[in-house]
């Protein structure tokens, strides 16, 4: 900052929205210095409030003035550290700004405040016999999701975020606020912004308004698990199923460690071997037939053991084994930080990359257990972290960077759907090459003195 | 130019690639100084060919350095004077650079030249199950649609052209070589330059290289011909279907005006009625539920003759009704040219665009006739210009503004998917407002001299 002169900062503040919506109490500026990840906290000098677009443009631009950092946050559901405020300054959290502002049915649409859950979202939408596809796992805000172009279990069907925002108002470094789009279902008119935009962690502008596209619920849903005896003989499935065209809307690989992990937590006893979970969603007699095919493909590597359900609550039970993962190993491990890679691969590679990530997971000693949304190669592993043993976050940085070589030198990113932050900051010339240097640019297009977000991707 | 020194340049030029591809024989720069538009067409200084991605980028070194611009030319199918050298300079020919470099069969991904086209892909694709799913009606050169950011009838299902781009080998105006993506199947790292790059039309960096999405051939395919009583009625089934969750892949609206026209040309005896037709994709037996759906609702919105086709030859038979368009009206009219209107809306508002569009039409007094994506909102007013007649050109610039400010009033764009090249330009401020200017600030970054392309878009 400038002058350093927080007092004076926080007193204009407290002028600009009321006393009551700027924070200093220990215990909320603790809770904006951290997220769900490993990364270290470091606390804000403020936390913010806003409650309107017009709000945070003037918040803005008194961060412009005073040359403070401002970091976006959401629920603080990242998994890279985005919402740390490493640089300190202002952290602007979009909690007041959580309505729902239209559902546009007939367009498919809807127009949300950044702080918005999807669960919320997916509650509104019910009635109208509509939901939103993107599933990170974590009931985060949408506006965060947009901001760290996150995706997870749907996406092999429905895209990740960055397919769902149509528009977003954006409000940028100097107060100025834009639209990236429109409503319309495409357009061929002037540079695309919006996918520039999400995605960019808060780093070229604060999001104060999302427009989503939405769909309609599935008039049927099948469930599906499939045992394997090994890995490969799952993922060479996989690989299949999806270049025969089978329109799977979810398709995850859960290996033998985590099964074990799960089945200990949750009392089950599901076979500890390699297990695809398998989501189909159509019409009842199209769907019989993808079930039908699946099956047959599955087999032909292997598969012996295959159950599907159409009962919603046999559904929701098959798919707990997924969905309880995470809480399973941080269960399990007490007292350990939970850690997860994240690279995607061509899918052509990722029976190689999952064989490669098993022998480095195996050799580095640490507890830990793969799964992934296969069905777009991306693929995590499930570290529990002891964050007081230096020797193991060596090992656990060297196999993190291992995996990562890899999937990048074959095509593929260092991270699928988490997003940069901090931790994949040393990756990005790896990965982009010269074209960082143009991502470094466009950065100081929108934020030439460098308050957004400070310390993230670059 | 900086010098005006043509002839050095040439001479340059040839030295670098070679007498047998630097041009600047009349016919040659003549059919490079114009596209498939009513704009008017200018003559390049000279036209090249190169073979390799580092002979573009030894030529965009030598235009920096005589300040001369570079317009990428495809097969000169664009429809606003894309590839017209407004401001003269090399025109720069990717015919030689049209091969298929690899198909990635696993990963539903293949690697293109530029000058490759659409149809030559799919028949290269066939033997492979696969197919590549744009098809906007010309057979024009992927490099040339993803600079256009193309769409076209299959929309509706597989999404536009920057839904199918993966990777861009770009090489920039200084001739840096950059790739805006990777081949994996999602990423959350650094910012998204892929959809940036695409529509772009040549301003920001010249393509040399497309990783591109492919798809598997359906298993079965119908197609589908409904006549209605109303446009209106056509529309708003239309409206219903897609809110239904129908997944049809193509649902396209020809109005009576170019019914009858159709007939005329093809010695046919359609209904001159509006009509919609649709083609789905998928297994038969899910198909087969989809259309008795789609039959349902189409009657409820007053279709009374709806048919449907299995057979490979009455599909094509049917579907020549919309892929016969074009000639039929410039046919009819012979000694005027083709002009089409580009206009997208939201869905919700498609009903009552073009009502106001055929009211505007009526009003021109200019000979045309309304079809369109209409699943995706984007509808066409195909007219017949007399280039002579000064009063009917400002008659029809009078109805094209009219439409493109209806739409944009309604969250809509002036271009759905024909692009801005120099008849959309007038438009692009009303359009975008406050983040045009910074659409000009990325263009700078990326070539700070302008040579790329000048006088479109901006």
């Amino acid at each position: 900052m400038k002058t350093l002169n927080i007092e004076s900062l926080v007193a204009e503040l407290k002028e600009l929205i009321g006393e009551d919506r700027v924070s200093q109490n220990e215990t909320v500026l603790e809770q904006h210095s951290k997220d769900e990840s490993y990364h270290t906290p470091i606390l804000p000098d403020v936390v913010v409030f806003p409650k309107t677009t017009e709000e945070v443009s003037r918040i803005m631009k008194l961060a412009q003035k005073y040359e403070t950092p401002v970091v976006p946050f959401g629920i603080g559901s990242s998994l890279e550290g985005h919402v740390i405020p490493i640089k300190k300054g202002i952290s602007l959290d979009f909690t007041l700004m959580n309505k729902i502002l239209e559902i546009r049915e007939k367009d498919l649409l809807v127009v949300v405040q950044p702080g918005v859950t999807r669960i919320q979202l997916n509650q509104a939408l019910k009635s109208y016999g509509l939901f939103f596809p993107v599933d990170p796992g974590a009931d985060a805000t949408l506006g965060g999701m947009a901001a760290t172009g996150a995706s997870g279990t749907t996406t092999v069907k429905y895209g990740t975020m960055r397919d769902q925002v149509q528009d977003l108002e954006v409000v940028l470094a100097d107060g100025t606020i834009i639209h990236t789009g429109n409503m319309a279902a495409k357009s061929s008119s002037g540079y695309q912004l919006t996918g520039l935009f999400v995605g960019s962690e808060g780093t070229l502008g604060c999001f104060t308004k999302l427009t989503l596209k939405v769909h309609g619920l599935p008039e049927f849903v099948m469930a599906a698990r499939a045992v394997f005896p090994t890995i490969e003989d799952a993922v060479n499935a996989v690989v299949d199923v999806r270049q025969a065209g089978i329109p799977v809307a979810r398709a995850e690989l859960v290996d033998e460690q985590s099964m074990h992990v799960i089945n200990a937590y949750s009392q089950t006893n599901f076979p500890e071997k390699p297990t695809l979970l398998f989501e189909f969603h159509g019409n009842e007699s199209g769907l019989m037939e993808d079930v039908r095919l699946t099956k047959q493909i599955l087999e032909d590597h292997n598969c012996r053991d295959f159950i599907y359900e159409t009962d919603q609550a046999k559904r929701n039970q098959l798919w707990k084994i997924r969905h309880h993962m995470a809480y399973a190993f941080i269960h399990t491990y007490r007292g350990r930080k939970f850690m997860a890679t994240d690279v995607c691969v061509p899918i052509s590679e990722l029976a190689g990359a999952i064989y490669h990530a098993r022998k480095a997971l195996f050799k580095s000693g640490i507890p830990g257990g793969i799964a992934g949304h296969v069905g777009d190669g991306n693929f995590h592993i499930s570290l529990m972290i002891d964050t007081n043993n230096e020797d193991e976050i060596m090992r656990i940085k060297k196999l993190n960077q291992e995996l990562i070589k890899y999937a990048i030198e074959r095509g593929g990113t260092c991270t699928g759907e988490h997003g940069v932050g901090i931790g994949k900051k040393p990756y990005q010339i790896l990965e982009h090459g010269t074209a960082f240097e143009f991502m470094k640019k466009i950065k100081d297009v929108f934020d030439p003195k460098g308050i957004l977000n400070p310390g993230k991707i670059f």
